[in-house]
């Protein structure tokens, strides 16, 4: 009987759920990775920041890695790789609050809310300077299952929508794509910069100052990807130069952000800690990919969902 | 040769567009109600609010006030009606910025961004909570052409939409249409109570505080149509006693709003200096609508649009 260990805790109803579906399986929800290496389980449930390669070593039966969130850039990957262990991940569960929290971002700055909740704790009656996003232009880096929600919605808004990925091959929500290779050209078109963009060899160090240059000194920049997108300082120059008018960043180079890095303070970038993906329902759609996979596993039929290749990085 | 003259300022490039397309006409851009009643022109421009009884008074010759606003509640309808002057608004130009508005408020607040911004003021680096507008459902008082944008908008972020107006008529972008007969027993369905209804006989007062206490104490209570919509002291006691979780308000039975009026310092209330309608595009639409209804004028050919019915109120 496969042994499966959760190294996060879940609530009781869905620990119930997956004993009650799962007879064939023996579940431990005890929620550490020290567990773990002392009861060598065949499946590992982790958000995946607690897996190394030292505690991977201590894991001789591991066959299966479940990672309920999409990154997988902190996972050993090569060692994964090496010893041929499943990886799957939870890409697609964030879509919906990502794309939700990205247009609230937009919105909120286009139609100054910021401003207007200022004026309010100083009782302050007066007309802000506020505009439409309808007929602008979003160039969207990572125009995967996210990005692809992105826009779908932004076109909602009478936004047009540009993808821009390692290819260039055509994405849903996209009115254009375009690959990595054309952004230069792209850049002085587009109000908003948005990336989603995991960490890769590709994307690593992806934009510097010359991007950022290009991009309208009334641009958007938004980071909801990976922080090792572009150096912060980059970003920083860019905003204390108006070589763009804002940044949104929930991702950054080092997490938690150092109190020390100026990006804090600086009153046209607004900092989110990591937190776009999160929703009450997070726990709940990831555990139905588990799910999912765990009927395929246990049956031997039909094929995984969302499995990572180690040496694509996603 | 009919005069026109406009009681507010415009851009010169507007001024030109206007002086070079209507030669039968002539234009006083002098910008005031005093020159009005010196100048006695037959059609008025106005955004509505210098106009009352008195002033109609001072124009014996006026025979069309175009607003260029939707509201028309600050006109002196009766006496507009009696003398059958015809009375044309901008209703449709505020579709846009509006129901932007009303999406940045309900997704700012969903995503937890005020939240979110008082961290960064103290550089916290902490997870916030915050949900999914998904799956949600909203009621949307007044869905016309305004009303009907915030519900296509909803529609495209899964959100389930109810349409109430006086007749329950079916309207576009509303999953469901009620009449205002019926909103007792839609009320606790509701996550977000919409409200961009204009003021006539019907809308006043139309909500207490019984409506109140229907609604789910998770609700969010929006008002982006008229503040005679409900007495202030029912939100404020709703609002106190937590009988809904938050209020967006973008118009009061004041305005502005007093400094002495207790919502400007409840913390589960958002107040907004009656600009959801402000765009940089404002002007310009309102002009389209007026040239097309000069066009009318002029030769007598074709139907004017946004024709108010001074009896109706709208």
């Amino acid at each position: 009987m496969p042994k499966v260990l959760f190294t996060f805790p879940i609530k009781e109803q869905f620990r119930n759920e997956l004993e009650k579906e799962f007879s064939e399986a023996e579940f431990d929800f005890s929620g550490t990775m020290e567990n773990a290496e002392r009861k060598h389980p065949d499946i590992l449930v982790t958000y995946g920041s607690d897996l190394d390669a030292a505690s991977l070593g201590g894991l001789p039966d591991l066959k299966w890695v479940m990672v309920a969130s999409a990154g997988v850039d902190q996972l050993p990957l090569k060692e994964l790789g090496e010893r041929d262990i499943l990886v799957t991940n939870s890409s697609g569960i964030h879509k919906t609050p990502m794309a939700e929290t990205v247009l609230a971002h937009i919105l909120s700055l286009k139609r100054a809310l910021p401003q207007l909740r200022e004026q309010q704790k100083q009782k302050v009656w007066e007309k802000v300077k506020s505009g439409e996003l309808k007929g602008s232009t979003a160039l969207i880096l990572g125009p995967g299952s996210i990005g692809g929600e992105i826009g779908r919605l932004l076109q909602a808004f009478g936004v047009r929508t540009i993808g821009c990925s390692r290819s260039g091959s055509t994405h849903d929500g996209m009115h254009e794509d375009i690959s990595f290779d054309c952004i230069d050209e792209h850049l002085p078109e587009a109000d908003y910069v948005i990336s989603v963009l995991p960490s890769t060899p590709e994307t690593r160090w992806l934009l510097n100052e010359e991007h950022f240059k290009r991009m309208k000194n009334t641009a958007v920049f938004l980071n909801f990807g990976r922080g090792d997108l572009v150096k912060e300082e980059v970003i920083i120059e860019a905003l204390k130069n108006k070589e763009i008018a804002q940044a949104v960043l929930d991702v950054f180079e080092q997490e938690p952000l150092p109190e020390t890095n100026p990006l804090w303070k600086l009153e046209n970038c607004t900092v989110s800690p990591h937190v776009s993906a999160l929703s009450a329902k997070y726990v709940e759609r990831a555990l139905e990919i588990f799910k999912e996979n765990l009927r395929v596993w246990l049956s031997s039929e039909g094929s995984y969902k969302n499995i990572v290749e180690p040496d694509r990085g996603y």
